[in-house]
């Protein structure tokens, strides 16, 4: 296990992608793995956590912090830039154990070389704060300078957001204030900066305040400086920590972090012996969870691509609940509950959004910003045949989102023993899930059973559909949550008690939710063994994905909507059925699992990164752990590797893949581990791959720290856990 | 009053549209107007009626029969023929008084004039026959030569469909049987000649069979001759009427003719004193009507597009029941029934249809051939953008078409008092349709009232929408109808009892029904007194039509689908709310009547012909007579004017508008004239247009025919009602 990502040579057309791979944060920004002298073209971005804002017509995105990691080397008046004149030699190295991003490039000139070398980590006990290291050698007596400060001309998918610009040195520092076009709201960015000499000259350009340090240099001379860079918005509550900034600083905080980051690795990591590969894959994936986990917020969620972007709109996805949360549920479940309060406090919204739509209840919103706001249009897709906006239901279809929250609610509560969540408001939550089941159930006159028509399930390319298995299957369970919760309500505090009664009539709702979940249709398994996704699927037409591609008359073009290539076909976006029988595998037979494995895993275009893993983990729970090993690697893969989709049309939407990363931890813990909670109690029934020899992690349950240790010897394995 | 229609000097670009205004027919066939020398290019027809055939992936359509009035002229060796040769004069003649078509073509020769003057008509009598009458007048000494015969390379949308010929001389009969693809059937068709002079000469070409008559004339001399062409399929079950073809057939069959039309108009004709333009194009409409009404079949309807062609699949739509069945039913009531037995026997086909959905009772065709047979594809449009079919919901959702059915039936009964309609099957018809909307009914778990979701109602620009209150009124109509006559079960004969208590639980139904008819929603009327088309109508975005057809990118773009320019707008295709609104006036007060008018009328494309004359029809009824006479008139000249869109793409969609004519028909009776029935008696309240004097017409009512005569004396009306 060497916890490192690394990328040797320099590849203009593998900027994109590092700014993934290569990407730190601490949960209230993310830094997108870009050099120093990169600037918006090429997509730099310290992506803020929890700050929105909308231009015109455009989508409401987060706000990307004028960037003051930005510096630019001269020498001898030239211009050293890697866009510009190739280096010689050049790597990007991520020490994910570390959580530091080093860059190390060397230019060789006619009089000699000239090395850069820089690193940067984001504080993860201040989260207002960036450091950097920036160092140049040179084998040669020559003049540079170095061009750094403060880059306000950021990168935009929908801006530009910020409309008026306060620039300034103030003391030592350069400081930028920039307010956003929404609201009367700033972001504002110190930067304070320790050099090893130079004379300094202050550059003012619209949107930039810079320093031009130069200075002369000999032969073997070194030129050093750190930089210590401070953010804070206007949506901050928490007090300035004032501090000054001088020559150690930069080392001693470089101590605390690397001490940080061990202690987390104490509960985090999963250990595989007999793959370093998917030992090195899966953890790096962690890096990413916990680089961008909301540690500095009591309420606050991640967004579908972390921190890496403004791609999606920044907004929070069902992605969070059913994929990212397992993790912090696991290791860190003071962020798991900073999830899902972030959902129990976006409850209005959810409400408003469900009345909007004449609803009952609570709907949460598809992409969720601030305050639950949604910020999924109608028209989500744009037809490159037209160049039209196409109307997509994502936003008033896609009723399985309020489910999730449910559902990660309760396992919060199941896996950390922590009731405090129904006192805070969590209740509230699942009853108003449940009311908005209830109130979108139907039934034929004619008939008995209840029904929910007219959604999207998580196989997005069919539309409208009735009765898809997911959706029901999942709002079943709100209704089982919501009864469970109801029948031991005395069991609550007081207070929680009669803040219920007062709001509710109970009596009625406990037999409403039960009778919804008693009597909604759920499809059954047909005579091979197959459960159809939505009524009628089995009637469309039964083509392969290749043919289903072959049929693309634009490389672009949207596979679903109303007329896309996959729409009238049995070629389904991502897991579907799958995912519910891997949620609620106990309930079918394992004849069942293989089957709908089997029939559907080759009509799944994996065109989401939610997909791999829920395959990957059914087939653990089908004993065909082989099969399951490459949907692993191919979750735990998704940043590691890049090279996914980066454009569409001309919207960006790369970015990191933090619940396919999270996904993947739940297939090893669940799946190869074979890890579940059963009265209390944890059991483990490992199905390791063919290779693997050794497991080990560490699980919080019920306030305690188990470790586990699995070791495969010959067929059997050995288990050993141990509370801390 | 001239009974004309006429159209002088010959324009090519007016052929496709004279094919359908020059039309004769006689329910078993129509004969496109198109010039003797026409050939499939010009798209020359003889289209027959309730005979399909279906090759390839192609859409089933009716067939047209060989044409047996193909002549071509030649003089001295020279052909003429109007497209290749303008002719100096041309004139084409539509009596519609005797239904009559003739033709007139002069060509200035260097030597002198030639004149062809022809006429034809379909025999009223026996409905296997066509009359042709050609003349040649030449004011020089020439030699002319006529190549006339059976042209059997007829013009097919999704042909060929004859797959084997069959030529030959019979006699001295030309003789074609062609057998189609689909089925071993044939096609016969016998040309009979009689010629004033001239030598013969047989040619037989590919698919062709001629002969060609060749004679020298002096100046001033004249050819003449004259055809009987005799069509039959192996369809055909009645008994072949031989009689030979001599000199004085023609003219005695002419006189009959005459003499059958005569006759039909004193029952038919509709008099307007004070606007010589309105009757002449609403009796024109009539023509129409009666030259494709099927008097030779006791079980057959009317295609949407008569008989002028294979357009729109030759198959029957609510069209008939809803607009053209009125002027049968009050001047023709066998007729009518006729129409409404084909509906009775294609019941096990509308059965079918609804167990192939997984539904109950009947669900009828929305686009009718034989047997009941839905010619409706899932893919019924072709996106201009990618050449994809596009997926289409006519067949699936457009649940109104079992209704209309039921509407007929019972508007027959009511009409005609000939109770037999219920004991041939008209009862299980309407039982059905009111057992398929029955099993449609949902209802929200939460809720009280019933439900019609995820349906098209007339408008097609807006699919899968729920709750159209036209559909929902017409399902309630239907539930109301079965439970009235399931009330007077006992009434019928002892036979038509024992089948329907042998066949249904009557109690049962009956509750069902009722209960049905009393909880169905209907939307409305909200506070500007405006009716919701379907839920959520009014969210959508309010737009002139004129801006909607702006923002199309390909004049030949749908409209309606998923992404077309109405889709997202309140821009509707065709009178929706004020369809119902005009068959159910007498449940929604003046006002709401007029608010809705003036609400819907702006936002109506009008994109279809059966549009117009529900907005004259409702404009009578809210005394609003001169805002309704513009749309009468254009509803009456639908076919009159011609110029209407004749291309889709590569699909050709012109030919007549029987429904439009129909509609024009109840406008004028029902709106201008102010008849309802109301107890068994005949009421009149009339309101004309400001320039009308005077209207006479007969009504079949009750097995009686009344004579009515309006006259409009200042400000108040006579009405003089006579039983025959």
């Amino acid at each position: 296990m060497k916890w490192i990502i690394k990328e040797t040579g320099f590849s203009p057309e593998r900027n994109e992608d590092n700014g993934n791979r290569f990407l730190i944060g601490n949960g209230y920004m993310g830094v997108r793995g870009t050099l120093e002298e990169f600037t918006k073209e090429q997509l730099v971005a310290i992506n803020l956590s929890g700050i929105y804002d909308k231009v015109g017509d455009g989508w409401r995105e987060p706000l990307n912090a004028p960037n003051a990691l930005y510096a630019l080397l001269q020498v001898d008046g030239e211009v050293f830039h890697v866009m510009e004149r190739e280096p010689g030699e050049h790597e990007l190295r991520l020490n994910f154990r570390e959580a530091v991003l080093y860059r190390r490039s060397r230019w060789e000139t006619p009089k000699g070389k000239i090395t850069l070398e820089t690193e940067r980590f984001a504080d993860m006990d201040n989260p207002h704060c960036l450091y950097q290291h920036y160092k140049v050698t040179v084998d040669y007596e020559c003049d540079i300078s170095i061009t750094t400060g403060i880059d306000g001309d950021v990168w935009d998918i929908y801006g530009p957001h910020y409309q008026e610009y306060v620039l300034k040195q103030d003391a030592e520092a350069l400081v930028a204030e920039v307010s956003i076009q929404e609201k009367r709201e700033t972001v504002w960015v110190k930067e304070e900066l320790w050099k090893s000499e130079g004379k300094e000259e202050i550059i003012k350009e619209d949107k930039k305040i810079l320093r031009k340090i130069s200075c002369s240099l000999k032969a073997g001379n070194i030129f050093e400086m750190t930089k210590k860079v401070n953010i804070r918005t206007s949506k901050d509550d928490d007090a300035p920590q004032e501090e000054s900034f001088i020559f150690d600083t930069f080392i001693r905080k470089k101590e605390e972090h690397l001490a940080h980051w061990g202690k987390h690795w104490e509960q985090a990591m999963v250990t595989i012996e007999g793959d370093e590969e998917a030992m090195e894959v899966l953890n790096y994936s962690l890096y990413h969870l916990y680089s961008i986990a909301p540690r500095h917020s009591k309420s606050l969620s991640i967004p579908a691509r972390g921190l890496s972007g403004q791609t999606y709109k920044g907004a929070v996805f069902w992605d969070t609940e059913m994929f990212m949360l397992p993790f912090f549920l696991y290791t860190k479940p003071e962020v798991a509950k900073t999830l899902l309060r972030y959902r129990i406090d976006t409850l209005p919204g959810a409400l408003n959004k469900a009345k909007e739509y004449g609803y009952e209840g609570a709907f949460y919103a598809w992409e969720s910003q601030e305050g639950g706001f949604d910020a999924c249009s109608d028209y989500n897709v744009t037809d490159v045949f037209t160049g039209r906006p196409m109307r997509t239901y994502f936003r008033d279809k896609q009723i399985h989102i309020s489910a999730a929250i449910v559902y990660g609610i309760m396992r919060y509560a199941e896996v950390s023993g922590d009731n405090s969540i129904w006192e805070e408001g969590g209740l509230e939550t699942v009853i108003e899930c449940a009311r908005f089941y209830y109130g979108l159930l139907i039934k034929r006159v004619a008939g008995d059973c209840y029904e929910l028509r007219d959604v999207i399930g998580p196989d997005e390319y069919h539309e409208r559909v009735n009765n898809n298995g997911y959706t029901n299957r999942m709002a079943k369970y709100t209704f089982e949550a919501a009864c469970q919760l109801l029948d031991r309500l005395e069991q609550f505090d007081n207070e929680t008690v009669r803040r219920i009664n007062d709001k509710y009539k109970v009596a009625e709702l406990k037999n409403n939710f039960f009778e919804g979940a008693a009597n909604l249709y759920l499809p059954h398994p047909d005579k091979d063994g197959i459960i159809e996704q939505f009524d009628g699927y089995k009637k469309l037409e039964d083509v392969s994905v290749e043919t289903v591609k072959s049929r693309l008359l634009h490389e672009k073009e949207y596979w679903g909507g109303a007329y896309g290539v996959a729409s009238e076909t049995k070629i389904i976006k991502q897991a579907d059925v799958v995912t519910y029988l891997t949620l609620f595998a106990q309930e079918y037979s394992l004849e069942v699992l293989k089957n709908n494995w089997n029939y559907y895993e080759p009509r799944t275009e994996h065109g989401s990164s939610l997909s791999a893993c829920m395959y990957a983990w059914l087939a653990c729970l089908c004993d065909m752990q082989d099969r399951a090993y490459p949907f692993f690697m191919k979750s735990a893969m998704a940043d590691w590797k890049g090279g996914g989709k980066q454009w569409a049309g001309l919207v960006y939407i790369g970015g990191s893949h933090p619940a396919a990363a999270g996904g993947a931890y739940m297939t090893a813990i669940h799946g190869f581990a074979g890890v579940s909670f059963e009265n209390g109690e944890i059991k483990v029934k490992p199905k390791f791959p063919a290779h693997w020899t050794k497991m080990k992690f560490s699980i919080h349950f019920m306030n305690t720290v188990y470790d586990i240790e699995i070791v495969k010897e010959k067929d059997d394995y050995s288990v050993r856990t141990l509370s801390r």
